[in-house]
């Protein structure tokens, strides 16, 4: 294990944090908070220990499989550390486990939060914590690849690990182009959105903390109400469009670009992620016409907000879908796990490794029925290998096993079985609200230490895909064997 | 497909079918109740229909695999309506979707009942309710193939369609013999607990019902409070001790009576079954003692005894752990899913699945530290071979995917998120009782007509373990392409 480069690794992206919070500390001055001081010894806490972890001497500049996952897993941990001290500093989070988590939950793009009153807190803070939301989103070890002049061609395992999907690739021959294109294209889609938000009446502030909220599907906003405090159908349909569009790789929108349109239209995730969208938004509106709503209008524009929401891994609402029938709901609890696309800002399985268990279950039925065939399983035309498959499996299954011990020890805090399942199931799949206490118009506040620091793990474990913040618990892990 | 084949198998287990119904007819005679006449009506439909079926020519009598799968399939779908006859025309159970529910959940031995008070039904139709479980216990297709000398090699397939577990084996080379052994370690373990139940003050009548219950891993009762009716700490502990027996690969068994003992005492799976019970009684002791119970003997007795009960997925209860802390009832849930040993009686995932999915994550785990080494999965020291692993991958999210789709439809009901869930939960797995409407004190009486339909196919599809009845609904399957 190459020590000495993980840690200075993690120097590198503290640094970047340090610079991260100049827009929060600016945002401060502006409205004249009293926070202003509270950025600035953040700011210095953080880049002080990031320039001293940079001073690290680095003989050996190679990075292995395993040090990629180290320095994602421990750089993600020290980020969300870091990031808390606005909250604690200021005094608007004053619990040091609610800070982690409220920073937590804010990289890992969940959405979650310990807050019970949102819009008490200063402009300065609020801003800080969508803008975690914004740099969480493609990943800030990315970002660091993406800025970087000192990038060899061992970044790329930097990149897998914190790239969502079961096999990220490189859409351009070098790596710190690749991270320079996905910067790009978020960019530019987030600058869109702010734009239409604006055209739609909103104040350019509240219009950054919903773009970054939407662009990231991370999901804090800065009303207690959520995006239903604006009531404004033009707004409520950007923010659907926008949630449904970042949900989608990346990589499509770069195949957009360079005119590769049919590619797009032929992609076998793009087409199941629309697909899944649409039965969802057609089957929930059946189920809530006329028994929660009255008009069908009115059924499909909550039943398409939500639905946009929830499979991008979002959480924003625009209704208490607490109150929605059970149905409906469970449809809700299916997108949970479902998730985005992979390459994309969202969380969750993801539509590609769905497909994936689809299609190995049909090779399962095809084997009994031709024993001695061999079968395949295709992507978009190309043979998966069997490596991928058997790995997805096991993903899906470690998945389940984290989902279910993290159930267990939430339910300690002997709330009801919908609460503890699903504050698991929204930060695992980092969504934001669940059902139940946890649900649209409750919050995490209630809950025990030990539960929400389970949950802050959930949202890491979560966002990294798992891999990372596992093997940092195996002793076998930490052997200097190579390197 | 060789389709006479399939129906002449059919027709075959029908007579047996039939003839099983003879001990009810003689219960009926002796305590003089006036349905000795329908179960001689049902004994005659069934007869006859399965003579008319033998009178099938078969020029070919190999059965191949997928012949197999089909014989099981239909064989268990017949079996479970000819099995409602009883209920129907005994005027007992009037709703027929209701007494297929009753059948298809005793032949599958799960014990989900539709009925509101057991107590009021004729002893001999609530003898045959139990009865049908002990048939479905080892597998009414297995009776057949012990008990008839027209068996042929190929026949190993049928058993393989209705063995629990990923690589069922035979015991001995000759498959009829494997069959035989079974069910004499069925019978005997059926025919202690019977005596020492009567030992312990029950008639014989409510001593064969709970053995039935018991050894199948079903759960029936003759009393609406269940085994909790008898409040005997003396048969609570007998119960408790064959559920867990029960629950047992009957390998080991055979292995034990081959003096073989130091085998038996390694075995991964009877270690981990044995673990799992043992952490599980411990957890939940200490989550209700001095909450719900006053003295720890009361947590251990209770405790003990549901523990056994769901994970052997036999679902008789001494407690009501509806109002039981959320902590327990996280527990019983994943004891739902894990279920007892591939090759005992009882139902869900089997342990041996759980192992292999441990181990496989283990390996992917491995696999990222040192990426060039090979890694085999070994079980009691032999490697499981790549199939076997790939194969109960898919079974598992097969597994949870059909729960899934299951939850989605019974949650139309509009019946709280608990208890659709548990219910399809308590269904595939085979236990019976789930929690909320459907919890230990409750019954499926107030679903509708289509969850009880699903439901009832959940249980056979978990008694099954899935492909059987999954390969009924691809027309592929139907082709006539090898013979």
């Amino acid at each position: 294990m190459n020590y000495r480069m993980i840690f200075k690794s993690i120097g590198t992206v503290l640094c970047i944090e340090a610079a991260c919070m100049l827009p929060s500390l600016l945002v401060a001055f502006i409205y004249r908070e009293a926070d202003t001081l509270s950025f600035a010894v953040s700011m210095f806490i953080t880049a002080v220990t990031g320039f001293l972890l940079l001073r690290i001497k680095t003989p050996i500049s190679r990075i292995y499989t395993r040090d990629g996952f180290a320095i994602v897993a421990l750089g993600w941990l020290h980020v969300s550390a870091f990031g808390a001290l606005p909250f604690l500093l200021s005094g608007s989070i004053p619990s040091v486990i609610d800070a982690f988590f409220e920073s937590a939950s804010g990289f890992s793009t969940t959405g979650a939060s310990i807050l019970r009153n949102v819009e008490a807190l200063p402009k300065s803070i609020l801003f800080w914590r969508s803008f975690t939301h914004w740099m969480g989103g493609i990943g800030v070890l990315i970002l660091m690849i993406a800025i970087l002049p000192s990038v060899n061609a061992s970044t790329i395992n930097i990149m897998k690990a914190e790239s969502p999907g079961p096999a990220p690739g490189k859409l351009v021959p070098k790596i710190r182009q690749t991270a320079e294109i996905l910067y790009i294209i978020y960019i530019v889609l987030t600058a869109i959105q702010v734009v239409l938000l604006l055209a739609g009446g909103m104040t350019i502030y509240d219009a950054l903390i919903h773009a970054f909220g939407t662009a990231s599907t991370g999901g804090f906003s800065s009303r207690n109400a959520s995006v239903a405090a604006y009531s404004s159908v033009y707004t409520e349909t950007v923010i659907t469009v926008f949630m449904f569009l970042f949900g989608v790789n990346f990589t499509l929108y770069y195949m957009v670009f360079k005119r590769n349109i049919k590619s797009v239209l032929r992609d076998e995730e793009l087409r199941f992620y629309f697909g899944v969208v649409i039965t969802a938004i057609v089957l929930i509106v059946l189920n809530i016409n006329g028994t929660v709503y009255q008009s069908i209008g009115e059924s499909i524009r909550y039943a398409a907000f939500q639905v946009s929401s929830i499979i991008t891994t979002t959480g924003y609402a625009t209704a208490d879908f607490n109150i929605w029938p059970a149905f409906s709901q469970v449809i809700l609890v299916l997108l949970m796990f479902i998730g985005a696309c992979a390459g994309s800002t969202g969380g969750g399985l993801k539509c590609i490794r769905v497909i994936l268990l689809f299609k190995i279950i049909k090779r399962e039925i095809a084997k009994l029925n031709h024993p001695k065939a061999v079968q395949t399983v295709k992507i978009n035309g190309r043979i998966v290998d069997e490596e991928t498959l058997s790995g997805v499996m096991a993903f899906f299954f470690f998945w389940i096993l984290i989902f279910a011990v993290s159930v267990l020890i939430v339910s300690l805090d002997g709330k009801d079985l919908i609460t503890s399942t699903t504050a698991v199931t929204a930060t695992l799949n980092n969504i934001g609200p669940g059902l139940g206490l946890v649900g649209p118009v409750g919050n995490y506040a209630d809950l025990s230490v030990l539960s929400k620091a389970v949950l802050s793990v959930c949202m890491i474990v979560g966002r990294l895909e798992i891999y990372p913040i596992m093997l940092l618990c195996f002793s076998s892990f930490w052997k200097r064997s190579s390197i």
